[in-house]
């Protein structure tokens, strides 16, 4: 890569090289790193909004701090792109999110720089007070800083450690970055109070008289700090008269400031650098910043897949064949369809409502639909509220952030057993977004729950009806797993069929052995089956369909006919749908050779979900072998 | 029971009859209700404290609001015996707590008057909000509200509620109790604020003139709404100028008021009532209220035991006798020695420090001790980031509090392999709490993630030998979980031994049958053990200590010798020790009788442990029957 548009690019390996640029050049430096993110991006698909939106800030982080000896926490981390790239990984981002490449996330084990690895949301304040309160204990001089987007302030993570930090004497410094964007628009009092305090005339007016004086005092040598000291005070008795959300949590408050704005940020950053103890710089940015298409689609352009960096115009897939639905958008029909037909059904969604497609209902029904912001645990407590009141929410989370409410789960709802019907979307290796993202622990923790449904469709009509038995059972909860990605029935809009509760499929008789799946890896079984059959073996296939309670018709009619038995299942294979089937046969004294086929017990990394299935032998090949293996065959 | 000192309190068999009486008399009410409360706790051990703090509260809210078809939810529920008392369970008061007795919480299950079930903290504004927007959508003419303490408030589910509610239109009334502790004395930001505000003069100024403003004009007729609202109008404004935590977050802030004036509390309460929209009233009030020792004592007199209500005694065992220790204090004592020994440990309790015995190191070493307030999630993530700078953080969170940070311990924790240390207390059924907070979950929770040591002691000496040997294990988070209540061995202080990692302890060689327990019900095997033998049969018994990595070598010598194999653990019988032990068997290809014991797929209820674990055949009686079972031999 040597291209002239990069010119001042290339020469920063690391942000000691960046450190030697003046400071005229950084708006130049700012340009060439955003054309090089929408130039990969747009070919290699990932996060393209909130790194956009950060690159000056970027810039000025890594320009006035010295990384890596301070820290630099980005909170999710989807904003970290110009980050990564001014910190050694601009030769390899072009492997950003693939198998075997750099993660999307910043991740400790990557770089030196990345200081704390993040993919969840609203965890940087946190982790960066014990990272700070441990370079107080070890004497180490070092500074701590935490990037935190408006979104993911509504987290009560992030709120837990804005009021811890804010009795302890660390010195670190939250920057928020407000873009009044999560994927979606941002909801709740915050993001409301967040505009107020960004927008009021007077508010602003004071901090500006107050930035201005401290514009005048920064550089003025050995007295300076004393002096901005003294601005602090005439700042703080002025915000006694504003006294905000930050303050009234002991955080200093600054700002706000204009994001993009690259020499006024290294002023301020080097400004607030030398000021000790936890404080608050609220930066305005604008999420696809600078890539118009971007700034004005921002929810699209959160992570857009492949795109014309010209036109803006995404490349889609060929419109004239009829491909099979995606599972979301086969929950987002679906719940319209279910609230059509009963009043009671309203939808919750933390902040996922384009991702999960409850947009349709958002505008179908916006009076029973809620989108609460990042906040996964008061999602799951509302719904049992509204549960408690004769509702029938179905409150939609993705399978990773389902064990942020794992308390709430089993404390609000199945103590209770209120009949709130939970849809964990993305269950199973999801790809791309690597190991902070797979779906794979919520088979096993649901199942350990009293009163809890847990079933998982292999089909999409299979989830349709799901959902639709769902309101139909009596009481208590009921857990519904699906997951990333498109199904396999371009003709899914069938008629809503009860299935019975606990209940099976058996999906193909066979002599040999018996291969029982649960959820959407059953089509990889059936892709396996005619690999094995060639072999010159029969093969058995039950789609389980229910976790929990489990068919124990179709385990009893197994455990006596086949001596050979293979369980499959996307999610961890200590404790989950495998092992209810061996502890039925255990339990019930059957004796059968029984491989159990699952995500094995370590963290799985990223790259496309086919490469993820054949690493942890749950594709068909993979499938196809453990079934020939137990058969003592040699592989397909 | 008939008492002149009750004679107004025994007329109040629900809130109808606490309606009828006037105004005048409810001084009177509260003061038997206390004394009911002080005479019955004294003898019947329960939650002291916080109950005799809202006594005038819970008076007023049943005086002024029309329940149960207006709802109550009362944060965490300590504080819920007047409530109690005032709603048809009065005559059963003294099976509190008890075994087949009233709960200690509010139950939805045992009376139509506890809106929703409580035990965990800080879900109640998200419960209140669900079912107010659910009375909304119904067209139901229901008031909700939430009584949650200030220690509560700093759990971040309650921010997630708060912020959700303010962008929410429905009528819920938020009552901050606020008496400055939870268990211990509160911590944090908010706390601070809370204090500030509710100290500050001109802010109560402001205030009261609203206060008189509005007492005056209540009680007018068909004109007060209106008129109540511009004086809401007159008090948005003043606070414009004083924009506290809850206005920024769009609710309507009022107070703070004294929570022991009954008469002052009904008007204001009135008052409230007719005020749409959510808001938030600030109620000061004392823990232990109207007992003095309780007063002087708050954290002992929470939940004191029994105790003299004339002296305040608290009732203590023989201490001529040495008994074996807390758990807890093993921990507390074990913490400081290891503090001693190695300057990078660290101690992080969220807002637990007398509960799990933090508070001995919190005194010797308050730098390395972290009291976080009520905030699971918080104390996880802090402890991640203390360990990725190089610190050794013991984290210590009762079991059934874990709960709330699952996804701290996978994404912030186990992803990244720092060396956290999780002391879980109050694993197993805890006894008298009941379904809410019984440990029973984490030992199949924690086994799912990887990279994790999963271990539970037999014995206090063993848990300090874990703890000493978890900061010798070179790298990775391990978790170590032990009862609530005492141990068996009074002479525990033995000098620190290393435990190797994964390896369990063969007890007692046997012929007949291997049990496998896992944890202190270890103990109640090798009471078991005789009575088995008394039949004539040979037991052989292992102490397992690591559910991950299990002790393979154990479980091949076990599958090789005996045909029959009984496993003990005091966790959810789905995915835990058991299966652990079956999926190696069944992945190895050995064949057994093996018999699983454990807590059965249902919630438990309260009672004293030694009741409970007898319930779930996990006394030793109960082990011995499932022994004698396997072996085919009648009931000892």
């Amino acid at each position: 890569m040597t291209d002239e548009k990069y010119s001042l690019l290339e020469t920063i390996h690391y942000p000691d090289d960046l450190r030697k640029i003046s400071r005229k050049d950084l708006p130049k430096v700012c340009e060439e790193l955003r054309q090089f993110i929408i130039d990969q991006v747009s070919v290699n698909p990932g996060h393209l909004g909130s790194s956009l939106g950060v690159v000056e800030l970027t810039v000025a982080l890594h320009y006035v701090y010295n990384t890596p000896q301070d820290h630099l926490i980005w909170d999710v981390g989807h904003q970290a792109y110009p980050h990564k790239i001014l910190t050694g990984r601009r030769e390899v981002f072009h492997t950003n999110r693939k198998y075997g490449g750099i993660s999307g996330f910043p991740k400790m084990a990557e770089s030196e720089y990345d200081a704390f690895g993040v993919g969840h949301s609203s965890t940087s304040i946190s982790a960066a007070l014990g990272m700070a309160v441990a370079s107080h204990l070890k004497g180490d001089d070092r500074k701590t800083v935490a990037v935190i987007g408006d979104g993911a302030m509504t987290g009560g993570l992030a709120f837990e450690g804005l009021n811890n930090a804010g009795v302890n004497k660390a010195d670190i410094l939250v920057i928020l970055n407000d873009n009044q964007m999560a994927i979606d628009p941002n909801v709740g009092g915050i993001t409301n109070y967040l505009t107020n305090i960004a927008t009021s005339p007077t508010y602003n007016r004071l901090k500006d008289d107050v930035w201005n004086a401290m514009g005048r005092l920064s550089g003025l040598g050995p007295k300076a700090r004393s002096m901005v000291g003294k601005a602090q005070h005439v700042l703080k008795n002025m915000l006694l008269h504003h006294s905000n959300l930050f303050e009234a949590l002991n955080f200093r408050y600054f700002g706000p400031v204009d994001g993009h704005d690259i020499a006024s940020l290294t002023h301020v950053l080097a400004d607030l650098k030398n000021i000790p103890g936890p404080k608050v710089l609220h930066v305005l940015t604008k999420k696809g910043k600078g890539f118009p298409h971007a700034e004005l689609n921002q929810t699209v352009f959160h992570a857009p897949g492949k795109f014309d960096k010209t036109t803006g115009e995404r490349i889609q897939r060929n419109n004239d064949i009829v491909y099979p639905p995606l599972y979301q958008d086969v929950f987002g029909e679906t719940i319209v369809d279910l609230a059509k037909l009963d009043e009671r059904v309203v939808g919750i969604t933390p902040a996922m409502p384009t991702g999960c497609s409850l947009n349709q209902m958002m505008e179908l029904y916006p009076e029973r639909s809620f989108d609460v912001g990042i906040a996964e645990q008061h999602a799951v407590t509302f719904s049992a509220g509204l549960a408690a009141q004769g509702m029938l929410p179905f409150c939609n989370i993705y399978s990773t952030f389902m064990q942020r409410a794992y308390d709430q789960i089993i404390h609000d709802v199945a103590i209770q057993n209120l009949p709130v019907v939970f849809c964990l979307d993305r269950g199973g290796l999801v790809g791309s977004d690597g190991p902070t993202h797979h779906g794979v622990f919520d088979l096993a923790f649901m199942r350990s729950i009293p009163n809890m449904t847990v079933a998982a469709p292999m089909t999409e009509p299979e989830l349709r009806n799901l959902m639709y038995t769902a309101i139909h059972h009596p009481k208590g909860p009921f857990s519904i797993r699906y997951p990333r990605g498109n199904g396999i029935t371009p003709d899914w809009r069938k008629k809503f069929e009860l299935i019975p509760i606990g209940v099976g499929r058996k999906l193909k008789e066979g002599e040999d052995v018996a291969i029982l799946s649960i959820g959407h890896v059953g089509n990889f079984v059936s892709e396996a089956i005619p690999k094995i059959e060639e072999k010159g073996y029969s093969v058995g296939h039950y789609d389980m369909r229910f976790l929990k309670p489990i068919d124990t018709a179709i385990l009893h009619d197994v455990f006596t006919t086949f001596k050979n038995v293979v369980t499959v299942e996307d999610g961890v294979i200590q404790g989950g749908f495998g092992s209810a089937v061996i502890e039925y046969m255990v339990d019930h004294g059957f004796q059968a050779k029984v491989k159990r086929l699952g995500v094995p017990d370590r963290f799985v990394e990223q790259g496309r979900p086919e490469e993820l299935y054949r690493e942890c032998g749950l594709d068909s090949e993979g499938i196809c072998n453990a079934v020939l293996n137990i058969l003592k065959s040699g592989p397909c």
